[in-house]
């Protein structure tokens, strides 16, 4: 729990891609352990269910579960149970992410629960109001992601700074101790330094490294700057 | 995949019960292998997620994920990637479980995804005419539960033989070849005979073994009159 | 109901677009009114659920909903009772659009509670395989529309003939008493004729006369060579 | 809109009761409108969607919707416009009703599409963290229902109304112009009286007067202490 709120960190999620399932997840999480171990950068990896036991096995890095569904132990075939995901090893878990939406009575109920297990919660917002939204709600780390820069190689932190300085400034009001993430369009050390910047605590990303042809390099060079 | 299809067969459903999650997951994985092979009667068992790929590494016999999304494999954050199960050693999957049903569109692509991976499929319906609809898109297996007898303990067989009756009578005009099981209420071994007495090829359960008091002895006595 | 299942039958959509909403949905629906007086041609208009009152009690042309929920009288808050359309003059529905698609265990309730009501059920699907399936739950009509072509301007009956042909070949072994519509890409006349050509009872647009420049010439262009 | 934010106010869901539906929904608001009149109070109407038409015709007193899809305008078939519901009177509409929740971007969406169209947002939340978070995206009402309190005949106001008085003065210290309701259990004039002295702007309530023997008796009774 201490090692994951270091910052400035950065969250690499592994979202479905075959380029990071199976064992090319195990890989690529020994290639951001590397990083991090050479670099002294916090980087947590967001791998899929079913590869987060040997990651966590394997890496001594924070590992985090891309979502948990809004319910508790009991009949609920086919959902990720919180439990389930902490008992394999994941210290925390991505909650709302664009391309898994919650709703708000659910988000709140899973930032409560993930915090009672005393595992930390992300919580991926779209714009300032939504971020002052999910804010209020408590998590450890708010992600703002643009959706219009999602995958577009556009930094959040070059397109919209304002955005990015916006929320970090309206989380802040609310509670200081709250991490500020930014997440559309970062690959370069040129977009994480910008980010850093204008006042936020790190990054979560995906494609800009998964998919790079070299992906030790491309982690390498993002966090060149720090 | 030739054992999975070999029946009669019991299906044993792990839910999101903290009784059959984790370390307790992988005891009733063992013991369900160690009734069947005392037996010889198939007996397969469906984790969630996180617990594939122990499971599927320490036990021989079949293990199923308990659903997966309707996604390729992309930026799909969250979801259950078909990929993601099979490569932890799932052979094959349910599909829209009464806890997590399904669009017609998504079931369809699924099935035909599930057999291109030369994976197997288990449909969950809740009627006739639900179960005759799932049998046109040839899965393996449709599994018939009738919603107001899941977790009631009165077992379909005995509730509503009629039921079972023509399930099977109507799959099997369809295709001969596409099992079906019986799946709500079932626990003792004579509710088993009875599922079998009705042209079943075998049964769906879960609380009837997770939630006993001596898992192995209910799983014991459930297959005794086979 | 009678009158609605008199083919070859145009179902016009009205989806949500402003240009067929309040006033501009009524006007819509004389134009088809007229079209309909004119031609002899059975056409049926499906407006949005606010504007189904007016619409009904305006014209004498079939109206549809665009969805119902699968609900019973109760309390469900903001859902679509299928008794509350009936009133307001609905005599059928569409359902399992490919902007709303329904769980398989849903369509199947309501095609059952539509039939209950002396209503119509239009099942929209996107390909062969869902097509058998929709149909084995003995609706009023499947509409199949290629997803890839909605919305295209390249017809179904153009570019994809033979799923048209294969669909109205698998429905008719089930029940020949289901209509068969072709539902993507279709505007013009050569189109509609294609359709009916290819052995389907009508067609199901939107687009391609809602958004014309003059839907009334679009709409009378359409069915002139029926 | 001025009407509409008038308080204390009683805002009566239809929900899809038969006793709410059609002739009976508009017989209702009739009732409602004259014990407005005959009381002063000011009461709002939540019929469904089909019924809004006529019902904002026939009386004078605000019609809100119980739902509206986070879409625009365009190819959504089945959903719910939120122009559509304008251009048949509705002068707001519920949002995030507990028997339709709703992502924590739509709301945000939508919350922000009905201030555009010089609409009144109604926010239905569960809890006071729920609330709050409501709250920041500036509605103009927040409904505060305990689930557990719904259709209990309890009122919140007496079983929790530390609940009522902790969300009035979180949401105040957000902004006091977001009127505070109270919503589950409510239906006796002392119901109503606690939730006014609790500092709520009024309640929102179904089946306490939709069910009731005599609908108009029971309203009367409602506001009879205000």
């Amino acid at each position: 729990m201490k090692e994951i709120t270091r910052t400035p960190i950065v969250i690499l999620n592994f979202k479905t891609y075959l380029e990071s399932t199976g064992e090319k997840a195990l890989k690529l999480a020994k290639i951001s352990e590397e990083v991090a171990n050479e670099t002294g950068v916090n980087i947590a990896v967001v791998p899929q269910y079913t590869d987060l036991l040997r990651i966590s096995n394997e890496v001594k890095i924070p590992v985090l579960a891309q979502h948990v569904d809004a319910v508790d132990a009991g009949g609920h075939t086919g959902s990720i149970l919180l439990e389930s995901v902490k008992m394999v090893g994941a210290t925390g878990t991505l909650l709302n992410h664009s391309e898994h939406r919650m709703k708000l009575a659910n988000i709140q109920k899973m930032v409560k629960r993930v915090a009672d297990q005393e595992m930390v919660s992300v919580i991926c917002t779209n714009n300032i109001e939504t971020s002052v939204a999910a804010a209020t709600l408590q998590p450890n780390f708010v992600a703002i992601e643009p959706p219009e820069l999602i995958g577009s190689g556009i930094p959040v932190s070059q397109a919209e700074p304002e955005v990015v300085e916006g929320t970090v400034d309206a989380i802040h009001k609310i509670n200081t101790k709250i991490g500020v993430l930014c997440g559309a369009g970062i690959s370069t050390a040129d977009d994480m330094q910008a980010a850093l910047d204008l006042g936020s605590d790190g990054v979560l990303l995906a494609s800009g490294i998964i998919l790079a042809e070299d992906p030790k390099k491309a982690l390498y060079n993002l966090v060149s700057k720090i």
